[in-house]
């Protein structure tokens, strides 16, 4: 048996269009990931007859009886209450697309250890090879016995959408597409950030956002929660309203709460006078489309690895300038939000993440950044060792207040 | 969603048909349980954005591309070959029956902190809250690409077998049901030993096996491979033979290689005149029983925790006795043989186990004893050093040499 394997799109980094990635062992990502990026660990000693006969026969059958009798016993007395499952088909990989499942792996384990380094949350990479939204969905609900949470990965769209929502509608622990919603929480609490800084209210700004793909519709969904003045999500074709009659399910649906305006036409119609962009899109954006923006605009060029304005040229308009990138301010990284999110759900054994968890975590995530706040300071590093405790906490306090926690 | 869960059976040790178990969180074994018995680790460091940028984006998306262009790859840039999913539906656990996939988690923790322990495997429990054989498979086959094999636990026959052999089909990484084979590879082991030490050959010898479930079946099958003069199993109704009519399929196959002297009847009538007893069976033997097998028979009472012959009364007329337990001499036990089973196949990549490989093995662990073997030492300890490194050695050695290795 071997997953189909779909060639990595052509504009991935070589520019050699089919052919073979050129391989270099020496090089440093090579070498670093040779023999993988993470280990299982035993956390109790098996030294000898007398550990053994604890940690697994005799003594486990006391364990699994006390379980089969209480079925909640298995939170306390497994990992079950402390692992997730990272859950890819391999369909959409950063920037790569559809590579499969067993070139997806890379991008899991490091997944994996980011739970574990920020959130002190164990994961285990699961890539299945099915991309059915039906198989992918029955396989999930089978293998959930043994997990406390489902970060969904790298999954496209629209199919992200509908393996999210019946998950969440057949499990009792929580299932959170990351793609979508942490990328949401992240752009949320630089959006508050920016809009204190500038003395702004969110209801006050426009955003438009481009890209309506798993972390466009997300977002959208994230900054109407918070209340929003207005947001308008462009795809290819140009702006989202409801008069297109080409639009997806999701799209009809995205149609339907944003945009209120009714504009029409394209991305740069929607920018002209627009308060705050939002890039999610890999596309780029005419430098003229961002002069037409308003006073103060924010920018949040998030695109990998070329924002979809260059922070050079965004900072010629825009009082706030944000991007996806490591190696300029004010980087948005999913990085900050997940761990802390599924370490304050699983510590308080949530039975799902809630809009109102998301948006305690965007809050908490904002107030990291504190009296530091500053055009290039609007969201913290994910350095930063206050962030995941903030995240944690906040998340495991709404959880309780919106009646999701179980204990 | 809640798996079925399904009470254990009464002749647990509670002793209290239909009351919940005595749970005592001071118990030691509930104080080792708390909070499971193993975690997640990074094997690479995520310090500060240098890490960051080749553990994950953008660095890991060389990798990921490289693996997309060769497949096999995988083996060496993801953990892929150093991970084991320990595989359960819960439907035989222990001694315990079937107690569902949750109530299962605390026997597949401790077999993968085993394998880490014993064989330097990485695993990880999966406990599946379905029971058909159709949709374990094709729910083990979508989760393969994260694995580099497939340990098959505690699942109930007939349905063990055909589930082995279906994933054997499909998978092109390693599918062993431990309950069969580390079981019969321990038991060969020993019983190569017994042979030696009485001076007497395998072909020599005829064997009578209680219980014909997974074990039984499987040890039949190692012994047969391993050129047993004859061997005959008893299950509930009797000795199999052809001649029987309410056999399973399985059993009628058991029928066709096992048996050649054509006896029937009880278990009883077997041991008569028979030169070893291996009991996986659960039930126990009248003391008449043994004592009318022949002079210098092997007795291996392998039932937990009540051996089917008590090591005391089998001493009265066998030369050598084992039991499943740790507090007699010569204890089969599993550990023995599975870390070094796969770790010896991963190592090599062997796409499967073969019945060579399992041959290898249990002469490897046999030949650990060397000079030293007595009537109560024909089989290594478990925390005895030298097991899992020679276990390994010999199986890559064999997947060399039967064409299943891949490196």
């Amino acid at each position: 048996m071997a997953a189909e394997i779909v060639n990595p799109r052509s504009d991935s980094d070589t520019g050699q269009d089919g052919e073979a990635e050129p391989f270099d062992s020496f090089d440093p990502a090579f070498a670093l990931h040779r023999g993988g990026k993470m280990a299982v660990q035993a956390t109790v000693p098996v030294r000898d007859k007398d550990d053994l006969s604890l940690a697994y026969t005799p003594g486990v059958a006391k364990v699994c009886s006390a379980i089969a009798e209480q079925p909640e016993l298995v939170h306390d007395y497994t990992w079950k209450s402390s692992v997730v499952a990272v859950v890819t088909d391999g369909t959409a990989v950063l920037g790569l697309g559809d590579i499969g499942p067993e070139a997806s792996l890379p991008v899991m384990e490091g997944k994996a250890i980011l739970f574990k380094q920020f959130g002190g949350v164990d994961a285990v990479p699961i890539a299945l090879n099915c991309t059915g939204v039906d198989e992918i969905v029955e396989t999930v609900v089978r293998l959930a016995p043994s997990f406390g949470g489902v970060n969904l990965e790298d999954i496209s769209a629209p199919r992200c959408f509908e393996i999210e929502r019946r998950l969440q509608e057949q499990l009792d622990i929580p299932v959170f597409h990351d793609d979508q919603h942490g990328t949401a929480v992240v752009t949320l609490a630089a959006l508050r950030n920016a809009a204190r800084l500038s003395g702004r209210e969110i209801g006050q700004l426009r955003a438009v956002i481009s890209g309506a793909g798993a972390a466009g519709v997300a977002i959208a969904k994230m900054l109407v929660s918070a209340g929003i003045g207005d947001v308008a999500l462009a795809d290819r074709k140009g702006i989202i309203s409801a008069d297109r009659t080409d639009l997806t399910d999701v799209k009809r649906e995205v149609a339907g709460f944003t945009n209120k305006a009714g504009i029409s036409g394209s991305l740069e119609d929607a920018l002209a006078g627009a308060d705050v962009f939002i890039g999610v899109s890999g596309g780029t954006v005419a430098e003229s489309a961002v002069a037409s923006m308003a006073e103060g605009a924010f920018v949040f060029a998030m695109a990998n690895p070329n924002p979809e304005v260059h922070p050079e040229v965004a900072h010629k308009y825009a009082a706030v300038v944000a991007t996806g990138r490591s190696d300029f301010p004010n980087q948005i990284n999913n990085v900050l939000a997940f761990p802390g999110i599924f370490a304050g759900a699983l510590q308080v054994r949530a039975s799902r993440i809630t809009e109102g968890m998301k948006i305690a975590a965007a809050e908490a995530l904002a107030s990291v950044v504190g009296d530091d706040l500053a055009a290039d300071y609007v969201i913290p590093s994910p350095f930063d060792e206050r962030v995941a405790p903030a995240v944690t906490a906040a998340v495991a306090a709404a959880a309780r207040a919106e009646g999701v926690a179980r204990r």
